[in-house]
C-alpha cells in the first residue's frame, strides 16, 4: 500500500461537508487540505478548523496541490462543479444523490472518462452496520433464503429547512434518503428489478415529497418495501425481513433486534386458538411453546475497505471501486421509475438497466 | 323491544360454528336450538352440548320452529345452503367470506329478496375493540385528520390444515382475514377507493395465498395498507396510523398502544443531528425534548348494538342492519380487484361500486 496521502478540498462546507472532515480523519490515505463555500461565515469556520479557505472555486481548481474535489453542495450544482473539476484534472468525490437525473450523471461520467479521472459517489450507507447485518443474513441465509425485505426510515421533524425542501435544488426524501436505501438493496440483491410501484407523500405542503413508499419486485422472487417518512411520530422498525425459516428485525440505529426461527427439532404442536378482538383465531395465535427459537442477530458482513481507503486505492489503480458508477446510474434510473410510478399511479416494468 | 327469542340452527358445527354458540349466549334476543354437520362426531358434540342434532339439512329446513340458519361451512357451499334456506322461508346469517365471488353473493341476495327474508353476513370484526379505537380516532381526529392507515395481522402458523388451504373451497388469507380487514376500512372510511395495488404470497406451497399486501388509495386522500401474513415469526403492529398532528399505534390484540402528537405549546426547537449508521442526520433525529406529547389511546367508538341484537331487530323490522349487504358486496368487489391487481401486477382503478 502506498504511503502517499491524497489531498481533498471540500466544496460546500455545510453540515455534510464539515462532517466529511471527521470521516476522512478515519482514513490514513486521504487528508483534507482546504475548503470552499459561497458563504463567508463557513469559509471562516473552515479556516478556524485549520484548513485553507479558498475564496473562489477557480482558486481551488487552479491549485496544483489539490488532487480531489469533494462536492457537498446542493444537488442541482453537483454536475457543473464536477465537470469543471475533471477539466482541471481533479478527481471527484460527490455526495448523494450524485445528480438530478440519470442523464446528468451520464454527463458527469463522460467528463471523468474524458479526463481520465476518478468519480466516486459517497454512497456511504453501504457501510452502515444495520445494513451489513441484513447483508450477512441475506448472503448466509441465516433465517433461510430471504423473500421479503422491508427497509424503513422514519422521522418526525419534517424536511430540514434548507435547500432539501426545494424541488429545483434536488430536494425531497426520495432523492435524499431514498437514494441510500435503494442503493443498499441493489448492492445486496444481485437480481433484476422487474417492477416497481410507489406513492409519494406531500403532507407538509412542500413542493417535494416529504416521504415515499416504493415496492420493488425482483426477478429472483424477492419483494422489497422501501419507505421513508418525516411525519412519523412513532417509528416502525428500521429493518423487517422474512426468510423461509424465520423473521428478523432491527428496531433502530442502536442495532437492537432479534431473529426468530422455526424450531425444526421440536415436535409439530398445533397452536391453541386465541380470542382476538371478538373473534377466535388459530391462524393468528402465537406459535406453541418450544416451536420457535429466538436469537441475537449475526455479526455484520464486512466490506473489503473503508470508503476513503478504497478511494485512494482506486486513484492509485490498485483496486476496483466499491461504489461503482454503473451501480449509481442504476439507482438513479430506479428513482426515475419510482417518480414515474407515483405520478401515474401505475406499476412500472422493464426499466431496470441491471446486467447479470 | 320485543321479548321473543329467535331460534338459530348452526349449519357447519366446526370451530367457528361452535364458537357462535358462545357469541349468541351474549345476546338475549337469539338462541341456538340445533345444529347440523356432515360429520357424525360433530353432530354428537352438538347433541352433547344440549342442541337438537339434525341428521340432514333437509330435516333442518323442514322444521317450522327453525327461524334462522347460521352458515359456518366451508365457503364454497355457502351459496347453495343459503338459497335453499331462503326457499324454505328461513333467515340466514352467513360466515365470511359470504361467497366465492361478488356474482355468487348477488344470487344469494336475490334469493333473500325473493323470499322476503333477511341475509346478514357475520362481519363481526367491526366490533373488535382495536378497530373501534382507530374508528374513534378517525371520527374525532384525535391526532388530526388521518391520512395513512396501516392494518396488519401477522401469524407464524401457516394456513390451518383444513379447507382453508384449498382454492376450490374458498381458502387463502385474502378471503379469510382480508375480508375482515377490508370490511373494517370500508365501514370506517366514507370515500371511494380510487386505486388498489397488491401482491399475494405463496411461500408455503399451497394453491391459495398464505398472505397478501394491498394498498388502497381513497378519493379523500387516505392511503391504506392492509397486510396479512402467516409466515411472520415476529409481528409488526396490528395498527399504525398517521394523522396531521401525530401517529398512533396498537401493538396487538391486548390493545397495548399509544399516540404521540406534536406539542403545539412548545417552542420550535431544531432537533440535534445524530449519528445514524456511518452518516449524520438531522431529519431522522428524535424530535427535541418537549416537542411531542405521548398519551394513552382513546376509548373505543361504540356501535349501536351487538351483532345478534341487531339481527333480531332487523328480522323484526325495527332497525337497519349494521352490516349492510351493499357494503358486503363492495368488499367482495374490492377483493376481486385485489386478486386482479396481484395477478396482473398492475394498479387497478375504476372498480369501486361505492355510492356516496
Amino acid at each position: 500500500m502506498s504511503s502517499i496521502k491524497h489531498t481533498v478540498v471540500i466544496v460546500g462546507y455545510g453540515g455534510m461537508g464539515s462532517y466529511h472532515t471527521q470521516l476522512i480523519k478515519e482514513s490514513d490515505r486521504v487528508i483534507v487540505s482546504g475548503a470552499f463555500d459561497l458563504l463567508e461565515d463557513r469559509r471562516t469556520l473552515a479556516a478556524e478548523a485549520g484548513y485553507t479557505a479558498y475564496s473562489s472555486y477557480e482558486e481551488v481548481l487552479a491549485d496544483p496541490d489539490v488532487e480531489i474535489i469533494l462536492i457537498a453542495t446542493p444537488n442541482d450544482v453537483h454536475k457543473d462543479i464536477a465537470v469543471r473539476a475533471f477539466q482541471a484534472g481533479k478527481h471527484v468525490v460527490c455526495e448523494k444523490p450524485v445528480a438530478m437525473s440519470s442523464a446528468e450523471f451520464t454527463e458527469m461520467q463522460a467528463a471523468a472518462d474524458a479526463a481520465g479521472r476518478v468519480l466516486m459517489v459517497h454512497q456511504n450507507r453501504r457501510w452502515d452496520e444495520d445494513f451489513r447485518v441484513i447483508k450477512e443474513m441475506y448472503e448466509k441465509e441465516t433465517i433461510g433464503s430471504l423473500f421479503q425485505i422491508e427497509s424503513r426510515v422514519h422521522g418526525a421533524n419534517g424536511i430540514p429547512g434548507d435547500w432539501r425542501h426545494v424541488k429545483a435544488q434536488g430536494g425531497g426524501m426520495l432523492l435524499d434518503w431514498g437514494v441510500h436505501l435503494l442503493d443498499q438493496l441493489l448492492f445486496m440483491i444481485d437480481s433484476k428489478v422487474t417492477s416497481v410501484s410507489s406513492s409519494l407523500s406531500f403532507i407538509l405542503g412542500n413542493d417535494v415529497d416529504d416521504g415515499f413508499e416504493a415496492i420493488l419486485q425482483f426477478e429472483n422472487g424477492i419483494k422489497a418495501i422501501v419507505e421513508v417518512g418525516t411525519t412519523n411520530f412513532i417509528t416502525l422498525p428500521r429493518w423487517y425481513v422474512k426468510g423461509l425459516e424465520g423473521t428478523a428485525i432491527i428496531e433502530d440505529w442502536s442495532l437492537r433486534g432479534r431473529m426468530v426461527t422455526r424450531n425444526n427439532a421440536s415436535e409439530k404442536i398445533e397452536p391453541t386458538p386465541i380470542r382476538a378482538g371478538v373473534g377466535l383465531t388459530k391462524t393468528m395465535a402465537p406459535p406453541s411453546e418450544g416451536s420457535t427459537i429466538t436469537e441475537d442477530l449475526p455479526a455484520a458482513s464486512e466490506l473489503s475497505s473503508s470508503f476513503y481507503d478504497n478511494l485512494a486505492a482506486v486513484i492509485e489503480g490498485t483496486a476496483e471501486p466499491i461504489v461503482k458508477n454503473a451501480e449509481v446510474l442504476r439507482v438513479l434510473v430506479l428513482i426515475e421509475a419510482i417518480f414515474e410510478a407515483a405520478e401515474k399511479n401505475e406499476t412500472i416494468k422493464n426499466f431496470d438497466i441491471y446486467e447479470a
